[in-house]
């Protein structure tokens, strides 16, 4: 879909390295009072002040974390982004800039990297960070996507996975398992396009589940929603490898244990509609889907009533010591060990 | 030479990506004061107090940046690190943490692994700095390693790429072209070994311009020796891409041209026995061969006696107007503008 057959095309070659960049980052705009200086130096310049710093990475492969077929490009830079902004959320920061380095082959002509540009310029936008560095070379095959993200928040503000106190309530932001469920829509489209090339496939009904998986949204508000409820999380995390990984990360961090209420985890109506198409079980697919960059976080018993009427806000279980162990409660009020079965990178 | 014909090795999917960092990273002590957290949450927290925050980021691909067939993982591991560390060093800071990012595929055991985190690992204690994060994944070919480097400074301290002025003297620290002549021998040697695999090659000779390639160092040292023979440059950058594509850079971002002498340029004995060897020009490698990671920077000339006597630093030229180009003044006393021929890493 995006191989080079239009010779009119731009070859990257003839811009170089320094061309490509410059061409490709001329319409970001400088955005944060933080950035003294972004790209164009042997390194970017940043200034916190008093804040703390928080830094996080991701590298993106193409054939591993995503595929070209199914996946436009603007998106893919706008989902690269967002789910490296997910990270300094989870820790309550507020995310400011970003590094983009890229490795690209032949096959890609410019426009192909303009409009994965276009996606991160956009994300860049609507999230208000910066653009202050980044990397740009050939690959031998594919596309590579590495994105460092950061962010500040002042000391006492920045929430860690380890502050899980045994009887805090167990709180997720949106819903879960739809971008997962979207993938398997994606996944079925391309494999019936394989047959048939000229099928129209009609994927009205599940605009909410694709749009989960190839547009993600990083929740921004929720740092700004809990100053302003005048909650604190004890501890937090964002949910990218599924819900059951995370809870068992931040107990495990946290020298606790949780029960999950099955019947308490929030499904859009698609979710449970494509589970039954698909003939999946639901709370596997919102306990394992993962991509959703949803926030899990725990707070105080006393801070409940802050947060009860809050449609972002789901209390889903609580925690216990770390002896009881991590449960999911099921409906028939059967305890099960929850196990990590999201998404494993490292695989054969 | 590092694929996996030997069944007893341990293959990466049988530790999963959590039990993968977990090991890898398991030696990795934190040194800096400025680390508040490392690997482990959903962001590392850093606290630069009133100091500025510097970020540099690169990404080194297999079959465009190295070679395995001869470069060893623990020499590649250092030198990933060190090649970032340089352009922290070149904004006149102190470099203080690194993420390091790395896809491989499954032809890599984790014995290859840990070779290559033993090089980041030595880097890490000779230059001071924490592993603070980073992402480990699975590519489809070959190894990737994304690496951002982190430093801070006081703001006044900082020197950036644009503060050259007319008059001010052009220092270069080291010796230049030493890495692109041993990328040379290694290549050479490489052609020897595909005809016959048997030979034994005799590289003693050598082993000044192979380290250089190699396990280059970053100049760390020279801002801490500036700061003692209280000299501010007025600009600096780091030697990545060849001597003149940096001094262009230079140049261009401070809006002044410069004059390069072809005698004054420091080149190693054996720099100048090899190029004889291999029927190269030593000027023209010294200014276009790459990879030294030695400083450029500008000077007042009133700051010249400071700096004379020091045997890591040479002046090679000055700063003229910017109309009146950017040259190199042959030994012959001819003046020829200066082009850019380095290596490009956006080719066909």
């Amino acid at each position: 879909m995006i191989e080079d057959k239009n010779t009119s095309k731009t070859q990257l070659s003839d811009l170089g390295e320094f061309g490509l960049i410059d061409h490709l980052t001329k319409n970001f705009k400088i955005q944060q009072e933080t950035t003294v200086l972004g790209i164009g130096d042997d390194a970017a310049v940043l200034d916190f002040k008093q804040k703390q710093c928080v830094l996080t990475t991701d590298l993106l492969i193409e054939g591993i974390h995503f595929d070209l077929s199914y996946v436009p490009l603007k998106h893919l830079g706008y989902k690269a982004v967002v789910v490296n902004l997910s990270d300094v959320y989870a820790m309550n920061a507020k995310a400011t800039q970003i590094t983009v380095s890229i490795a690209v082959s032949n096959r890609f002509p410019l426009e192909a990297l303009e409009a994965l540009y276009s996606g991160i310029e956009t994300a860049a936008k609507i999230y208000g960070i910066d653009l202050v560095g980044g990397d740009t070379t050939s690959s031998t095959t594919g596309l590579i996507i590495s994105i460092t993200a950061v962010g500040h928040a002042n000391q006492e503000e920045l929430v860690y996975r380890s502050g899980a106190k045994e009887n805090d309530l167990l709180v997720v932001t949106g819903d879960l398992g739809a971008a997962y469920l979207g993938l398997q829509v994606l996944e079925r489209e391309k494999e019936v396009f394989k047959v048939n090339p000229n099928s129209q496939p009609d994927l009205d009904q599940y605009t909410y589940i694709i749009e989960r998986q190839l547009k993600p949204e990083a929740r921004k508000d929720i740092p700004q929603l809990l100053k302003a409820l005048e909650v604190k999380p004890t501890s937090m995390i964002d949910i990218s490898d599924g819900l059951s990984s995370e809870v068992i990360h931040l107990c495990t961090q946290s020298n606790v244990g949780a029960n999950v209420y099955e019947e308490k985890l929030p499904l859009d109506p698609t979710v449970i509609s494509t589970c039954e198409e698909f003939k999946l079980n639901s709370t596997t697919v919102a306990l394992n889907g993962g991509e959703d960059y949803e926030l899990l976080f725990t707070i105080r018993q006393e801070d409940f009533p802050k947060i009860k009427a809050n449609p972002n806000l789901t209390v889903i279980g609580h925690i216990t010591d770390q002896d009881s162990g991590i449960g999911l409660v099921t409906r028939a009020n059967e305890k099960i060990r929850m196990t990590a079965q999201g998404w494993n990178p490292i695989k054969e």
